[in-house]
């Protein structure tokens, strides 16, 4: 059984509770790809004593990042709107122009399954580069029951390629696409949900997502969708309350379901809900940023009750053109006023329970995956301060440096 | 005399006028470290057919980027009075704590030359990271005349460890340190301006700058700074209309600045007078971002009236603690609506204007350096408006390519 020990560096657990679990010259035994043994090196059990030991020479290990909430597998981009838009255009021209999200639905569409893997693992890479291990990925710019396959066939076949963890979810009721005009409880019925059972059988979904929205789909529709999900045995997640307030949030508590994203018009008391369901708060800074929205979501409500609060890039073509995690915590602070504690509990811990992964990921204790970051940094507040930068000196994937 | 050609690219060559001058299909002939042609591949003139040609495989080149406002030499960080302040201390809680600017003066004053170079050349690394070739660095935080002399040698000191060129800016007159309290009238000619005149005769000074502002400098006491710059030959900046309009850009264009920096307050009307002194107009949206500044610079009075517009990324420890210069032309498109056509000539052309070198760098033209970037991009829109991923597939240094 492979067993070693790192020392000569810092540990932020973020075991839970307050803070950032933080062990000074600390020791992390691993075995078998799982943590052993953390605490002060001082305290190592003499068991461990004669492991092999790498020396990190002063560095700060924290778990691995976690990402959960992306759009990453798409086709072609969407600069040249983003030109127009800052050009004066006006929605109606962008979207004469072919602009807006069917831009990219017609891209992803196109692009074979070689093209969306290499354009999806540079934002992957861009992700690993900031320490993460585990990303969720959703469909969503197919928005036919085989191009919604094929997706996640895609996204699935990451892990081929890169040393992460891939979580799918499905999220075929995203956008109306054209040819459903008026009809999107025909879509919900004919895609969304025929296309769920098929994937579901093909054992490629993890999550069920929905984008419960004015410009999206209507409660109702997501009820069926999740109504599916659950007799499917698949847990939820729902993107809710961006724009205005649907109680998408209440349904998602009702469902029980790992989380509820974005939330800027999260009425303060419906926190009470998610926290009694445990559904966490995904927070999207980078979409409140790109869009310049001005209504945040309710933080203090959020702590207040007790809801755990994860981050992530949202990383998509459209509202969050953006592929690092750090720059998503450094916007969680800055724009919604998170502690840095609370951005990296919610790039670790709390983001593996967005992902039902807490078992696993998000916290280094002993029983849990070895995938640790360790960066050259004095201090985990460090990681949300510093805006762009490379801080990372390498990852520990299954209980084995690897240095950048 | 080494002769070569580049091909196998598009170019966006930033030469003056609208848009991004873009060639599909470029060759760019070098010879002896300039550029001698640039044009479309067909065109290219016989005496350069014979030449070393290599094929860019399709990449983007567009000239190198010129961080032209940095503050990149200090000694410690402020990560931790960012989060005492995101966890709700008061500013008399953190001056208690000892932050403020006050404790990245007594961090700088302690470290060693070599552990602030060390410091300074992990931004400097990130900065070359996007394309990078000129960097400016202002001192500011020594605050006497022998660390300020301090500051600016080991800025200079950064040439001999990496392949870029540094400009160096005094800026004694940024703060008053501890021992000057109500004597900033002293602070001014002891140590702004008899520093200057020594530093100046030490070869350390290529533009000289001030913080004018109801916290930092009357506009009285920077004229006086200013006309030693003049008497010594020294081209002039401003910290200028950050948080009020003390006319700061005013007094810069009655000194034939070289730019006038920040400008979120300044009255539409004396971009006027900015225009007529050949003034850059110098855009910091990451101080904007990090001091959730509301008052947006007067953009379109800029546009109006023909100055040119430069954008940096300010980077410092307390208010823009970033490295990235495409995040901050990213910023200056989502925050302050700059196209990205803009945003990107604020990174080339006009941040070589707003240091005094609009001879040799900003654009890719017949005659200037061959200090370019090579990006794994379609279109130059993209740059500023995917945020973070590393975008950059080498780098042209004095007419040699550099692989990452
Ligand atoms: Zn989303
Ligand atoms: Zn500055």
């Amino acid at each position: 059984m492979s067993l070693r020990v790192f020392n000569g560096c810092s540990a932020a657990t973020m075991s839970a509770g307050e803070g950032y679990g933080l062990v000074e010259n600390a020791a992390i035994a691993i075995e078998g790809g799982r943590v052993a043994w953390v605490g002060p090196a001082q305290d190592l059990p003499p068991e461990y004593a004669d492991c092999p030991a790498t020396d990190l020479g002063g560095a700060l290990v924290t778990p691995a990042l976690i990402e959960c909430h992306s759009h990453l597998v798409f086709g072609g981009d969407r600069a040249q709107e983003f030109a127009m838009r800052l050009g004066g255009a006006s929605y109606e021209e962008i979207a004469r122009a072919g602009g807006g999200i069917r831009s990219t639905v017609k891209a992803t569409r196109e692009a074979s399954n070689e093209e969306l893997l290499a354009s999806a693992l540079v934002r992957v890479d861009d992700l690993l580069a900031d320490g993460v291990a585990v990303i969720e990925v959703k469909s969503g710019y197919g928005l036919t029951v085989e191009q919604e396959l094929r997706m996640l066939r895609v996204a699935r076949s990451i892990e081929q390629h890169r040393p992460v963890r891939i979580c799918t979810t499905w999220l075929a009721a995203h956008a109306l696409p054209p040819g459903y005009e008026g009809r999107a409880d025909d879509y919900v019925e004919e895609v969304a949900i025929a296309g769920l059972r098929q994937a579901h059988a093909e054992g490629l979904v993890d999550a069920v997502d929905a984008f419960c929205e004015n410009i999206g789909f209507t409660p109702e529709q997501v009820r069926r969708v999740f109504e599916t999900a659950r007799e499917l045995g698949l847990p939820v997640k729902l993107h809710a309350e961006q724009l205005s307030d649907l109680k998408g949030a209440v349904l998602a508590s009702e469902f029980a379901a790992l989380s509820a994203d974005h939330l800027e018009f999260l009425a303060p008391e419906d926190a009470a809900l998610m926290a009694k369901s445990g559904t966490v708060a995904v927070l999207l800074p980078g979409a409140f940023f790109t869009l310049r929205e001005t209504q945040l979501p309710p933080v203090e409500a959020l702590r207040e009750h007790g809801v755990a609060m994860a981050v992530a890039t949202d990383a998509n073509p459209g509202s969050s053109p953006m592929s690092s995690l750090r720059l998503a915590m450094g916007m969680a602070c800055t724009l919604f006023r998170l502690t840095p504690v609370e951005a990296l509990a919610g790039a670790t811990r709390n983001a593996a329970s967005a992902l039902g992964l807490s078992d696993e990921y998000g916290s280094i204790e002993a029983g849990k995956r070895a995938e640790l970051a360790v960066w050259q940094v004095q201090h985990p507040d460090y990681l949300s301060y510093w805006l762009g930068g490379d801080l990372l000196r390498g990852r520990i994937v299954n209980g084995e440096f690897h240095e950048r």
